[in-house]
């Protein structure tokens, strides 16, 4: 019967789906990696390595599993952090050199300034007119309200905060915004904001075109991001010695204001760039792929601001994520090699008070950005950009 | 003396990179992450699980090394394309819905228009005189034919193809665009240009600022990838019959128009987006992630614009990657699980000729994309992306 | 002494300014007007025909006056417009031909969603701690009262409505919204927020570095604009029948959807732009000058979003402009010319209640600005464009 | 007659063409006036005034023309340029207050980068296969001969220099660019262009959308024209000692030069803006006014890239205006006041060679947005920005 399934998979009779039908889980994966084996005539030995539970990671992350990818795991640190959640020294889940740096120079600072997370769905309505009605009944406190607690119904620990309407023509946008503590919450907001938005059909004459309307924005490269944060908004900044970075980076602080002003300023505007940064998305990238995050989410992680700048007291350094999506609770978080990234750095599950943990995470992952930021713009400083790379083959 | 080492490593008195004296990689591993494991109390058991080649790896991917991470694989599919360069059934390495239904309306087609991949240095001058002096020095193509022998003296495969210049005041950015084959071709650009910058410093009075002036633009949300290209430019498409949209999607294509009309382009552009889709990142990351490539290369891949348009013949569906960088040589293509999904397209390694491969990644990458968007717009018309959500769990 | 200052002024001893001193503002006048003659030998026989009143003028809006600029004024309309400040006909003080169109379907209307000026200082902090300081002091609503108090003393009519913070490292902009009434406010608003600034900086350890930082955003191409607004956030819209398309426009509503669909949503957005529309710079721009606004602030209407839709009504055509910056007092309002194109529209002066006339105003310009897209859009739809332009010279 | 016309109008019963048949213009006009001013009630007797060739300026710059606008004209200077084509002191026909700056400091420089004037029109193909087709055929170099023959027909001067295409699906966008020589080049560009566009239509199967598809793009605030220029690209530039900065700005080049980082870089920046300057869109339009430009041509000026640098020798100031949009012959060039101040400037009319006019035009233009930039970010540098705004009413 197996062999029947597979020749039905291979000859596309049926979709993958059908061995979900299959009495076990590791039975299913069996079957369809066999099909697809057979089909391509590429022996797939190196995707049955998994440790991971199948049963838990089929139910909640994957569609037609046939095995898993294996991603090199490399650690840096230990990287000192005081924020307001991050407070000691933390070994970072991927590896970037500037950790060193900054923790010879008394650790990073680390503050969170926004934490919401956003559903926008679309509307059509007849004409302005109407659209001005279904604008003026959503700025009514006493249907915000109404709003609120239908959303909230679909949530134990999910606030709707706020709603915001945009207008174009007659298509009207409404974003939603929610504090999703620890979750990242992408799915949560999705959930409340359905069942919000038949309260709003009830009662206006507007028409559901589409439950995201991309005003959210979620993993586009959108200015709405910048401008009033998605997630969380934090900031981490550091104070450098000039003998730190003579020492360690080979460079100086003046030469390392200079990249930072020509490069991730006057460069990043002339690109009509969102992002005023030199790398932030390979370190957050790599961070959302060891800790169980939606990788897809370094679009937003790419909008981050990096300023250097001399002081008094030494080198500012500092890096601003205006729409860092993490969460420490659903998603990937609880896969087994993704479950012990969390736990290294003490940020697994739900924290106390729920959002602590997620917080927590943000400050240190604006922490990591800000030492890959300081590593890179120090290694052009001292053009040893392209040397690394010959040597590192990456 | 492993525990000499452990120890030293777990109070900051010696650096992980401490640990690649050992003798053989496996223990500087396993001390590393025993160093970890002791210091933040956390069993790490489920990183121990890998099948890739640790010599390889450790010299050519990650610095660090304590294990790595499983990413659970699924696959949809197949796909069936009509490219240039891609022809035939493909099973995705990833999971969405829409393969079937592009699949049952005969197959995308796809098309590659721009193949680049750049490298920006800026440069600091004396002012708006010597910027002149130096793009005029640039634009001399005797010069531009100097630049490209030095510059491919680096390189087997790469190609110099052209230089562009932009100034801001006194900083200029001459940004080098090269043919790169099946090397996503960062590594490449940036040691071909490195050599290439010398020649200028010989011979004008411009000063090097950084090898990376931001205006390349690496993992930026900047619109020059947008409106110039960078890696590959490519368009998927495929016209969907009324009939296969209502039995597949539940929905008609007048739904689904409205939605991406509203959505993709309306709401985008409302909320300053530079992508006119709706998850292009997610397909992208997810295949990126499971093929070898650099996964903060969604960046680029959110760029993406979405068509639905209603012709004579039914529903013609598009999306146009404008800098999708991909490669299937370099990188993380060799590791195990990564060189397996790669084969399973069959696109791992040199193409022939050279770049074949790396187009026939980039035509199927595409395809996918386009099938991620007409699941998603499908679901959304059809009002089932919260259901969906709850379902399963993301 | 005239003609010794004239020498004086021409081989640049003494500023313009210098003429200020005269006893009689005409004087001033020539003798500048002189020296610019002389200096550069054109003789400057038209700039010299004016009926403004030169001491109101010289006082207000112009330094180092010479002469005047004269502007061919043209006029269309009767348009007819429904919205809820502006009823009735009116003529459109420049030349544009959708008005026919509009008022033979019966007229546009508008709707204003939001109408904020906005003033934004930029503060220097310690760093991301201070910063976190900062925007807890301003957030607190305590300090708006106190804040807003002070900002008030300095005007009649203007009301801070509320401040939003935005952070960049140790940068803190706090962004002033404020209702102007019938004034555009820019003034009003410097001068009111200069004031509060002064709190601020008594009770922080914030430092002031510019009381415009930029993100106010004022004549800059700026996301925010688009996205929170700025002056004016009004629509104005209309359903046209097909037979008058075919009558006046010489073309079909299909083909105008396609031509706004293809050329306002896709080619802006490949194009990197803020503003989705045909022309809607011109026809603002045009109307600014006639009525004594400040032309630059074309460039916040250049945002103006352009929708064209079928329905079962007709076709539906929609401008809605963020950030129109306009007023009805103050700046260039009271100069003779312009002032009678106010009155042309029955706006001139103080509205009743405060704030009236510029919103009337404000409706008046976005169908005007409808207008002008109907009437692009139908000749491009038509290929008469080329055409046009060969024969108007324009 | 007059009267029945009149009252006609009145009633809207023929519109305001109707008054071009009258056998004299002045009566048009006066018969136009008088109708707006009885419908209105408004006396009209400011915008009777003007000297202007009411012959040329009905035929050439404006339809259904009553009267016109005075807009009182400032002069500033004189403003020392040392560019490729301006050479001198030149008296800038607005109020600026930096041109003393600069002129105590010997003077600005100027260069031109790029000086191309583009229309994009729209074609719509089937699918990406012919997308791909259509590209090919664009790129072959005959058909550019053919096509560059073809537009230059219709012009003396203009010359096509190259065609650049941008795809969406199957929406093909091809970008014409022009040498214009004196004229800003609009009209030229639009006839030019939809002659050659007969060519593509009659050789391969593209259906024409829309002669401008917005990828022009005009008036429009789009990153294409930062990116790729549009009209011309300029620089100025000039180096400010510290005691003349101290003596006639009252602050300290610091001060200034952390005012442009924090407001022009960072707080632009943040504002997802396009344009990193404090307000060249003010200087530009004025100058745009009083010389014959289209005013709307201000959205792309605000594109502007302000940079103040300390260096050695002093405060290196700059400003860039990648798209700057200007002529001196055609348009308004030639109406009476305006033509007086383009001789003010020496620019009136055709250079020698042709182009040389226009080019000095923007050299000047430059110098002046300098002088602007200067003068504000002084006085925000000495805090002085609102008690101007107190003083002057503006």
């Amino acid at each position: 019967m197996h062999r029947e399934l597979i020749e039905k998979m291979k000859s596309s009779k049926v979709s993958f789906h059908e061995a979900d039908r299959m009495p076990d889980i590791d039975s299913a994966i069996l079957a369809r990696r066999t099909a697809v084996s057979e089909f391509t005539g590429v022996e797939l030995k190196h995707i049955t390595n998994f440790s991971f539970n199948t049963r838990e990671v089929t139910k909640r992350n994957i569609e037609n599993m046939i095995g898993a990818i294996q991603v090199p795991l490399g650690v840096a640190g230990p990287l000192h952090i005081t924020g307001e959640y991050a407070n000691g020294g933390y070994y970072i889940p991927l590896a970037t050199r500037g950790c060193s740096v900054i923790t010879a120079c008394g650790g990073a600072s680390a503050r969170i300034f926004k934490d919401e997370m956003t559903r926008a769905p679309v509307f059509k309505v007849k004409d302005a007119k109407g659209a001005k009605e279904l604008v003026d009944w959503v700025n009514n406190p006493v249907n915000f309200k109404r709003l609120k607690e239908k959303a909230e119904t679909t949530t134990k620990f999910g606030k709707l905060l706020s709603l915001t309407t945009f207008v174009a023509g007659r298509n009207v946008f409404i974003r939603f915004s929610y504090d999703t503590k620890d979750a990242m919450g992408m799915n949560m907001v999705t959930i409340a904001t359905d069942v919000a938005v038949d309260l709003i059909l009830s009662e206006t004459s507007a028409e559901l075109v589409a439950l995201s309307g991309n005003m959210c924005s979620d993993k586009k490269p959108a200015a709405i991001n910048v401008i009033t944060g998605r997630g969380k908004t934090v900031s981490a900044d550091v104070v450098l010695d000039r003998k730190t970075i003579m020492d360690k980076l080979k460079t100086t602080p003046e030469k390392m204001v200079d990249v930072n002003y020509r490069k991730n300023l006057i460069g990043s505007a002339l690109s009509g760039s969102l992002g005023m940064n030199a790398h932030a998305a390979n370190v957050a990238s790599a961070m959302f792929i060891a800790c169980g995050q939606d990788a897809a989410h370094a679009v937003e992680a790419s909008n981050t601001m990096t300023t250097l700048e001399l002081t008094d007291e030494g080198l500012h350094c500092s890096v601003t994520l205006p729409s860092l999506a993490v969460g420490t609770v659903g998603g990937g978080t609880t896969i087994g090699t993704q479950k012990e990234c969390l736990e290294m750095l003490g940020v697994a599950g739900a924290g106390n008070p729920p959002g602590a943990n997620s917080k927590k995470f943000a400050e240190i992952i604006a922490a990591a950005v800000l030492a890959g930021e300081i590593s890179l713009i120090g290694a052009l400083a001292a053009r040893h950009l392209a040397k690394a790379h010959s040597e590192h083959g990456r």
